[in-house]
């Protein structure tokens, strides 16, 4: 339980970091299941470039401890395809803390289920991913589930960025 | 058995922590199953928080020890399904010391199998870690069960609070 | 064999404090099953608080060994669910001291097969909690089957507390 | 097999005291299987106790190897179940000596099955548990198999004990 | 296979108290299977005490290697049941030595399955607990084995010991 | 948690060359499945050469956790083959980092079956491995994820580079 | 292979005493099966005396490793039972050396299935032991399988030795 | 992450190699499938010879993962077998970075179902060597996944080469 | 592979004595199955015998690797069993040095399946056993498989040996 | 990565001999499958041969990983066998580097079914030692596969030697 | 990879032994199968004899890997068995060195099903060490696959050895 001074400074920035909630050019919104309320979330990559920008390239791992097609339901009428996956998703530190959550994939009327189960399998793996990050505090994702915060979030507009391309690194010719 | 007498103080001042109940801002309310008596309870973002804010983002880990579908069973005559999912979800503190308990995920007349099961499942882990936090004491939400405590706590009313957004942290460009 | 002697006096008070038996505040009562006799217990969530206060909330760990769904037995005449779950739970002290018990969660008549499983899920695991705790001596619920001290503390009358809330912890803005 | 002085004395003290036959206060009766002589016996909260006693609540183990359920049946007649449930125990000693053994649940004639089932599986642990404790000597069980020892204690007559309550510990408001 | 003097001394001493005869007071007798010669045998419980004398109460230890339910067998006629239950049980010395052996528990013409059931499970539990001790030598029990001895032991007669009882250890109030 | 400046430093290289997103010449285009939008994506050898050139060829390694062929469907009118296989791959830093994701291998309207599933099969490995990489941040591919950027970067024209052809190393005569 | 000049002279003895031959007061015979010639052996409890007098009580361990019912024979027209039980045993000695060997139980025509498995596993377990007793030499029973030994020692008359009873240790009172 | 400087000076000469991209010397061609475009490859033994060349003969490792036939079809008509085989490969350097991919070996129209067994499997296998060891950089084979690279390569023409012969080894007479 | 001069001359010792060929007392014959040639071999007992003498009591073990019961097959007309055993056998020497190998067991038109058993299982460990130690050498019994060996050895005379009886150790009164 | 002066001299010896191509003494040829081009192979034992030669008796290991009998077809009308077996073999250095690969054992038209699996058996372990142990490099079989080499090598001849033969080592007499 | 200049000498020593082919007076001859050309071969007993010689009676060890019976064909007509068996062993060095390598018995036309697994199953473990035992070289058989070598051998006559009886070790009386 002891740890150096410099390592509990150290602690106590990222854990300073990890309680601000995400700012708006974080934030996203998509219609809700059945024509209800709009539902507000963060795109996968912004959480996994925080989670990289907070812990370090190699400051955290994730891995698949699972992953289950739930269902491939074929209509025969509409002759698409229903398909739903699971996923659970560890995230660990570098000191060894970790999570673990679920995620799921779900996709109705698709004319392929190859595509289906593609878009599926991927979904399910990012969207547990990014559950299991919230865990670790608010700038992660956890600011999402706190509907007094998203209501006020969505309102405010950020300004279309025209991001600069910072060319990258070269193909070794 | 022999501790620090720097370490002994820290401990000392977490269980302080860990025995204080919740605040009134920490408890909402919903029906009971079959019209019955409100229910009393804290949502997981707010018990997440609590956890990260008591032991620290890294001072905890969570893992699914086991998620299990119940049933799926669909309605010929509505055309609905009802999902239930329990969840196993196992807690550990830095030192060690770790708690499993159990959650429930449960659906009833939900037009689509797949939203179902997304929603039960993260439902029932979300659950689990909730009742396994609060076997650390009344303010992970042990005190959630007193219903002496419960009477009391609703009767308080928080004001509503506008919440300041601090803006997290820029994408990096 | 050999403890110092600083432990060995910890041990033996808290060996003083398992050896007491429950004050009143601690009991409830509920009709006995088929109309008997009324049974007389401790609710779960004051155990748990005992536990923390006794072993401090990193001093014990517990964990589900197993959990079991006996049956579910649909009664086609009254539409109703029988739900028998059996939980076996592990309870371990810091110094690797354990005991493991098993507890039973029952619901009869219940109209959501979901809402049973769920709610004898949970009581199984809290059951199982409690009596393994009891295994560590009368606080911790040992006294409850000794029905010369049932009989006598349910005659005391505990004055209806009206607990002082102790406002928590404030969510992180 | 060499141990230090004073261990050695410890143990010779433990062993004088697990020699000891069991007093009348720890003995009960209850009538024999179709109406065969009385058994007699002592209940598992005594047995628990005296193991604290004597190990203390830090000083042994116990853990479920394995509880079996062997039958559920249900008599189509008299629409009541009987069932039978076998446990095995082991107990474990702070030095790592350990005895395991078995222990039965059953009930005939009962209206419901989960109520049968609930208290065999928690009767067959709590045999096994006490028919684990009793190979580590006379007090903890054994001399109960001796019939000479069992003719002459119950006919010493236990004085009836109003048990002082002892106020345990208030929980913490 | 070098030990210190003192322990050759001890392991000595050890070894002449086993290979010592068990004296009559040991010693039951019961009518043989189907009509035949009377069986000589030891109660469990005194083979127990032996153990314990011997070896102490933390230096032998035992475990349940396997249970295993041979046959329950109901005759539709006499509506009785037969059931054949075999355990394996394993003894270890402090110092690793160990023995393996097999015991049976029988029971023909049972009215109830349950109670058969739990009275051939510890049955087999006891039997081979003895006939695994048995095999360190004479005292625990190996010279029943002997014809010669026991046709000449069963002619002892042993004066009826009215047992002192030692009132034990009070039940803490 | 502690490393040596020398360390640091070379970490701190890194993650800002994984921050930097990829240059156009990085970018490929391919239609969208069912004739919508255009994917925008990176080749896999690209990708592969990134990560050697960031890593080094020894300083990330990747194994396939899982490869499945989810249906191979064979089409009796068309009499053509769709094939779909899901792989999970590994990529492990020298530091002991890693990350395991999700990748998908699908042809529809195969006239060969093992073509199709020689295809499928290394498509799955190769979308795997990308899909893991992208997970250390923008320039290994997480950055297409964002469609602001893709948006843009596609209207960057790369003019044709003529490689030139280092000749590599002559076979051993 | 290097071992002290007092270990090397303790091995030594031990082997001389392994070497002799059983004396007659050993020997015991039986009718051979099918009226066939008479077989001579020594009975298993002679054989367990005196591996404890060679090695110790505590210089040798047996374990069950395998025990296997060959088959359960009902003959309908006798209405008796036939069963056959086969036993796997591994005796070690304390410096490690060891040796498994096969052991069989038989009976023919039991009125009683339990009886008979009773009967059959403990002889299959004690005729185990027995024949992987014998490969440590001729003292532990190798002679026996020597004709020319055997057809000689039969002879010799052994006088009936009335055994003084040595009565062992009281039962604690 | 410290290495010796003469180590990084190795490592940074080895990472040069293998940026470098096949000479023409290395690059194969066969028909595409179905009459499609010709498929540039190498062969499996030029890209055996390169890795021992680069890492030296003791310098890598591989091993098969995993190896399945898919299918053995046979046409009823044409009487002649289509087969296909998936090899999972590990290359294993010295330092233990590691890759694993996958291979595919398929055989159509072919008349004996072993020979087309015998040529999968050996192809499967080389197959997932050389996608494996591609991961290591261009000149293992990387490259060949580039088409820009690929279409220029092919136009250079290589002398053929009369290879002297180097009389190896003779055989021990 | 360096050893002390001491060991060197013990192991050349024991190698000079492996070497050598059985002597005439050692051998047996008995008809060959199905009326050819007789069968020259050494029983059990005597070679167990050789290996206590070779490698001293201690100085091998021995273990059933496998026993199988290939087949009992019951010729309906002649009411005869016939049975066949297969053993494996390790046998390893205390430096580790180790052979496994076969022994077989087999009985032809045997009237009680359960004698089959018994002999068929023992004979094939003896068998395996005898097997297992003639890789050690000649004089464990590879010179049995020498047929110009055999063939004189047969030839030569062994005068019945009167083999004195040397009392062994008298069992403990 | 370090090694020391000399043993870099001597892996680089070892690299220089493997480098080599093999001579024609060691080169054969058969007639390809179906009447095709002859195949050029060098047989098992010279190959063996060369490893012994190049990593010595003790410096390379062998072993069986895998061995599946793919078919045995039998065609009722030829009234012969058909029999397919592949062998994963893995080969391993004393330095711990290893390859694994495939080999195949077919036989078509076989009279008898056990010959048949005799030799493909030994065929395919051999044909998969071959095909690893030409991972190392041109001298152990890895030049076969080159077929400029091939075309050439096959064209010179080998003046048949006549062996001298080189009396090995007496059998003990 | 460094051994002392002693080891080298032994090692050395060893190579040069093992690298000469056997002389004639090892070598067998049989029928070839079918009526074809006659096999030549080295009996078992020899190989091990060799072994025993070249390594030790303790430098090698082996081990049966796997033992199968591939079929049991009864052939209705002539009322013969046909009986394969394969087995895989391994062979190791003292020096960890090893070769696994498979073996096969193979028995046509046998009346008894017994005598012919018997056979089979140590003629196919024989088998294998021989073929794994040929792995180390000339003299432990590899000699054997060169046909131009035993086209020779099998031309030298061997004078018929009479061979001397060393008669071995008495039988301890």
């Amino acid at each position: 339980m002891d740890v150096s001074e410099e390592s509990a400074k150290k602690i106590a920035a990222l854990q300073a970091k990890l309680d601000k909630k995400l700012g708006p050019e974080y934030i996203s919104q998509r219609p809700g299941p059945g024509g209800g309320p709009k539902l507000t979330y963060a795109e996968g990559w912004k959480i996994i470039n925080l989670a990289n920008e907070v812990f370090g390239f190699n400051g955290w791992s994730s891995s698949v401890v699972n992953i289950t097609t739930d269902f491939i339901d074929f209509n025969e009428e509409s002759r698409r395809f229903n398909v739903g996956v699971t996923a659970i998703v560890r995230v660990t530190l570098r000191d060894g803390a970790f999570h673990e959550d679920v995620g799921y994939g779900l996709l109705e009327n698709s004319k392929s289920k190859g595509a289906a189960l593609d878009k599926c399998k991927k979904e399910a793996v990012t969207d547990a991913v990014k559950r299991t990050l919230r865990n670790f505090g608010n700038l992660l994702g956890n600011c999402l589930y706190d509907k007094s915060y998203t209501q006020e979030v969505i309102k405010i507009k950020v300004p279309p960025v025209r991001l600069p391309l910072s060319h990258g690194i070269a193909i070794a010719p």
